[in-house]
């Protein structure tokens, strides 16, 4: 790629995103729009969405920015949790690294490649016509004494990025625990969820717990309830309210038709009055739902799981933490999600459908990494302009317009990779959601996971071997070669990354702010909806989906830094975009809908730790390759010291983010023994994880389920 | 090798076989020899050394033979702990494998082998000098049908294992179980050992474990001893102790010399009586015991480690598996040995240095290895008779004598190989004892693992692999080729370990009935000591020795069965000799030293799942390069199944041998409630782990430490 077809697609995306800004800036003060830009303000009732017009509403103004700006640490906890607050200082944590990577790369590297001429020398009268390989270390000459500023480089950078890792580490560690220290008795505190629950013969589930907890925890056993099996009651609901709204729509319209005929499509037959009809299927549906509920209050569709609740914190945390039956395969426990983080489309309360069903999602995974070779393969056509004009002929006349040419090698490889990249999380979602888990927090925790490898495989791997997962597979099955080939073919992709970075970074941090799809969907549904009637909810923000991107993109600065520091100013101005935009978005848009207290952290920090390594095997191949083979002995103590600080720092840190430890929690429960509101509490506890789906039926009141689609879709066993 | 190369091995062999176990006949009938051959029996006062002379006695008699025949597994279990038991159920298990792949291999695979004519046609005529290749796979014909038996039989024999293991990790699941609710109150079911102590400024170790577990476990914490760094002490009681010894013998023995010259090697300066020098000598070593063990009890010397007691197992179980604190490098907890199985030459309490010296014993393991080539490489150049006959040319003519040829080929190498292996177990033992454990069993526990991998190493892939760790290094590097390079190098190899078998198996088990070496040491000490007073140690067996022995043979078995069935009728001859020959040194050598209560059988378990998928991808390499390429595809199903079989075994028998389920522990507890000794051992339990150099030291007891010398070499902090 020459560096033209990069300012191409430089100035594209600048394009977009300052049309994205300006756009943001006026869209968003439209009071039709506060439902789009601000839903989390609007939900608290800071906005009055009919305002008045004024001229001032058309002109973009950045005091969003400054507001964005000002957000304090301590703001964003009480506001959005600690998990917002994890995501920020990931943003911040990137920052800081490349600050000090770009400082090195730009003013240090950039310059001593330029002067290699292994590859041409830099043409300095023409700059647009030079590849953009010659800022790379590719141009460096072989045994070129000047590597070893490189190796410099790589070690300063190591160092760098440990140390604020051990710290940044520790201050979300402390962090988590001072949380846990400061929160109100919450019920999953006391809770756990019992699995494989063994029913002796003519005993209940219900019985058994009861007898099992009584027997053996006599004196921090609170209360349970049994998961029942809802599938057939949770339709009946739903179609409940589905009568129930239509009915509400007929009866306060009154332009709207009441009657029809009772056949052939409303054309014949006797009219019926429309109320009647609905009223009376209603209280059809009413009635067998007040007979599947009490027929599943009877016990006939329990399943064998249950939550179970504990006096005390510590209580809970004992019982979960040791195994509690002879057979290691029953009462199996597990710490309950919130009550209102409880998801799990697939629940399965017995050990072994559990376990196939996570062989099923690795072989789902597999399938996935497979099919999503094909965009990978057009990508890598489109790189390839020579061989695309071999396939298609008839595009050779297109293709011969620079400025064709240069969009279709600079700027449409990415953005196709983008929008397939899109499809991913959603996709990463439902495979957790089979896997077994049973609260969204742990769904969207294990797909973020998922969604990372996926695209640090598919992305990088994939696109550097020569864009086929055999031949990547291939070089992962010939482990003592994997330094020297990713050191041959990293370099010579980072023309691509570079503009990776910006299409992909760039355009979707921009369009992030400006929420493209729900704005569409906003402009859509408003004609044919009344806004006064409707129902909006406040989005969530999905982690499994931003914190990937954000750590993939760390990924290719650490590995590029000292390739091709041409990257780092890209990813500095990325993350710039996404320090202000994300915390816009806390503010004004997203509403926390979990509490994970930093469980994120330890997968930023695999995915760090990881990113060094595979940082130092290029470096051990592309300095072997550069013949200073000094240099590429020394570089090898250096992955082995990263994984061993690794290692110290998950004895160190992480089973805080486990489990909290005994001193937390008993002292928490100590705190709360004074507390005049725990007998209340306690009380509730009882009802809280209760299946809403066997609440008592009030159809006036049904709206209120609407509002929690989770509640809804929890306890579906 | 030839088959009279075989042949000969066997010979020498079986006559050495039969040669100890007649003169082990005759001998374990003599009274001197009761210390060697029934130390047990002896301790246990069942025996008098001095029985009068009878002809009877010089007599072999298999006697023996059938009360070993006869021993069940429950007096086994009361007699040599459960520990014991598992050993044996481990032979009893292989003996039943090769019993079914004896009868497919030996009736069904060997003649099919024999009938192909890849290499050569068998003449039945002459078949010593048949080379041994014949019987193997490798004599199939490329492409054969009949392949597809060796695929029959590959299926049956994985599934029959696969069987067995289930059901015995079962059986010994519930063993463990029974032996725990059955087992008498014992101190380290109630006590913990705590590491990582920290300690405020101006307060003491003691105090600091006081004032935490007080506050934090009011209701179990029973009492805590604090670790003592007792280096100085523990010399100096030696000191006393060897005075001590001295000083009996002058007294007792009228004949000895009792005065010296003081000085000038004795032979000048005034005479001294040396019953009064030793008594002075004695007066000032104990003088100064006294002071040091005031000091230690002051807490001078306390090392930041305790051993801290509960009022319930339950108690003790729950603080151990809780991180207690929020640093979770502080108040490290791990489960308390027994009190006599506590062993830590190498103890410290200080989390970081643990975990340097877990490094450096993964260093130390691997120039081990690397150092074991020599030997491996003697024994290579010893198969390869021509190579040695260019190396030392003047050795040709003796190597053209058939017999002498015959041996070097065939029973050198093994005999070689067998004697370096046995050093191996004590080095890997003194290797785990510096990793950190605290116990004896702990620590052979570990050799066992250790000792285990290195012999599949160094013997099974070194000697396949052309005896070079290096090459054997560089086929795992590639692991796209290891089942191919396998498929052809195993075979290979079959004459060597079938040889193997027979000499380090059958002479091993022949020695450990006939004890050679403590044979020996019982006859070079007998002229110098009077046997009358001499105190003798009722040796305990290693494990860590003897179990990766026949778990290697396990492993060449189950490789073997379809490449090389000979090797299984050699197999089962050492599999039975085992079984006769350990089970009457249960009864009549060795004592239990420490009770794991089954927690060998885990690595059992794993080494037999290696086996099988080991032998899977040998099947793999040979299909391919047979070229029934079908079936090589077809036994791809059969390691994944294994692996999940295993994972399987794994949830559901694995946690119980970690730690007991709290079912068991409370049931336990309660059982124990109403029992009117718990008082009394509860009074013991506080001064149970009490080092014993800081007891009152006293001399005429002092024959107690020499007795147990466990004892007094733990708490060497």
């Amino acid at each position: 790629m020459l560096v033209s077809a990069l300012v191409t697609s430089l100035a594209i995306n600048s394009g977009l995103c300052v049309l994205f800004f300006t756009l943001y800036s006026i869209l968003r003060k439209q009071p039709s729009n506060y439902e789009v830009y601000m839903p989390r303000l609007l939900a608290e009732g800071e906005f009055d969405s009919s305002s008045r017009f004024n001229l001032e509403r058309l002109i973009p103004s950045p005091h969003w920015l400054k507001l964005a700006w000002q957000l304090t640490e301590d703001d964003l906890l009480s506001s959005s949790g600690l998990d917002a607050v994890v995501f920020m200082r990931l943003i911040n944590f990137s920052l800081r690294v490349f600050l000090f990577a770009g400082v090195i790369g730009v003013f240090v590297l950039l310059p001593v490649n330029c002067y290699g001429n292994q590859l041409e020398y830099v043409d300095f009268a023409d700059l647009s016509n030079n590849s953009l390989d010659v800022f790379t270390i590719s141009n460096m000459n072989d045994g070129s004494s000047k590597l070893w500023i490189h190796f410099a480089a790589v070690y300063l950078v190591t160092i760098f990025v440990c140390c604020l890792l051990y710290y940044e580490y520790r201050y979300i560690s402390q962090r988590r625990l001072d949380y846990f220290q400061s929160s109100k008795p919450q019920p999953h505190q006391f809770t756990i969820l019992v699995r494989s629950i063994p029913v002796p013969y003519g005993s209940s589930v219900s019985e058994s717990v009861d007898s099992f907890f009584r027997e053996y925890h006599p004196s921090t056993y609170l209360s349970h309830i049994v998961v029942r099996r809802t599938n057939n009651l949770e339709k009946l609901l739903k179609d409940a309210e589905k009568l129930y709204t239509r009915l509400i729509h007929l009866q306060s319209d009154p332009n709207q038709q009441k009657y029809k005929r009772s056949c052939c499509f409303g054309l014949l037959g006797r009219k019926v009055n429309l109320v009647d009809h609905y009223e009376k299927k209603l209280e059809g549906v009413e009635e067998i739902v007040r007979s599947e509920q009490s027929e599943a209050s009877l016990g006939v569709e329990e399943v064998r799981a249950a939550f179970v609740s504990f006096k005390s914190r510590y209580g809970a945390a004992v019982t979960h933490r040791l195994k509690q039956s002879n057979n290691p395969t029953k009462w199996v426990t597990e710490e309950a999600p919130e009550p209102h983080d409880v998801y799990w489309p697939f629940f399965s309360s017995s050990f072994i459908r559990r376990w196939i069903s996570k062989l099923v999602v690795i072989i789902l995974c597999i399938v996935l990494t497979i099919l999503f070779l094909i965009p990978v393969l057009i990508v890598q056509g489109l790189t390839n302009l020579n061989q695309l004009e071999v396939w298609l002929p008839f595009l050779e006349s297109v293709l011969t317009i620079t400025f064709v040419s240069q969009v279709v090698t600079g700027y449409l490889p990415s953005l196709i990779l983008l929008l397939f990249l899109k499809t991913v999380p959603p996709v990463m979602e439902f495979f957790s959601s089979i896997q077994g888990y049973v609260s969204l927090s742990d769904i969207q925790k294990s797909a973020c996971t998922k969604v990372l490898w996926f695209t640090i495989w598919n992305i990088f791997f994939v696109t550097v071997f020569s864009g086929s997962v055999f031949s990547a597979v291939s070089v992962f099955l010939d482990p003592k070669n994997i330094p020297s080939k990713l050191g041959v073919s990293v370099p010579a992709q980072s023309s691509f990354f570079i503009a990776y970075v910006v299409t992909a970074g760039w355009t979707s941090t921009s369009s992030e702010l400006f929420r493209i799809i729900p704005l569409i969907w906003s402009l859509l549904k408003r004609p044919f909806t009344d806004s006064k009637d409707d129902e909006f909810e406040v989005p969530a923000i999905s982690y499994h989906s931003h914190m990937p991107r954000v750590l993939f993109f760390v990924l290719l600065g650490i590995t590029y830094f000292f390739l091709a520091p041409l990257i780092l100013p890209f990813l500095l101005v990325y993350l710039c975009l996404g320090f202000i935009v994300y915390r816009n978005q806390f503010m004004n848009v997203y509403a926390p809908r979990y509490e994970t207290a930093g469980k994120f952290w330890p997968i930023v920090h695999t995915s760090m730790i990881f990113s060094l390594v595979l940082m130092h095997a290029i470096a051990v191949g592309i300095f072997t390759i550069k013949k200073v083979d000094l240099a590429s002995t020394l570089t090898f103590p250096l992955p082995v010291i990263t994984l061993l600080f690794n290692e110290y720092c998950r004895k160190r840190f992480l089973p805080n983010f486990v489990a909290y430890p005994a001193e937390s929690l008993i002292r928490k429960d100590r705190q709360d023994e004074n507390d005049p509101s725990m007998p209340e509490f306690f009380d509730n506890l009882v009802t809280v994880y209760q299946d809403p789906d066997l609440m008592p039926i009030n159809c006036s009141g049904s709206s209120d389920r609407l509002s929690s689609p989770l509640l809804s879709s929890a306890h579906r066993a």
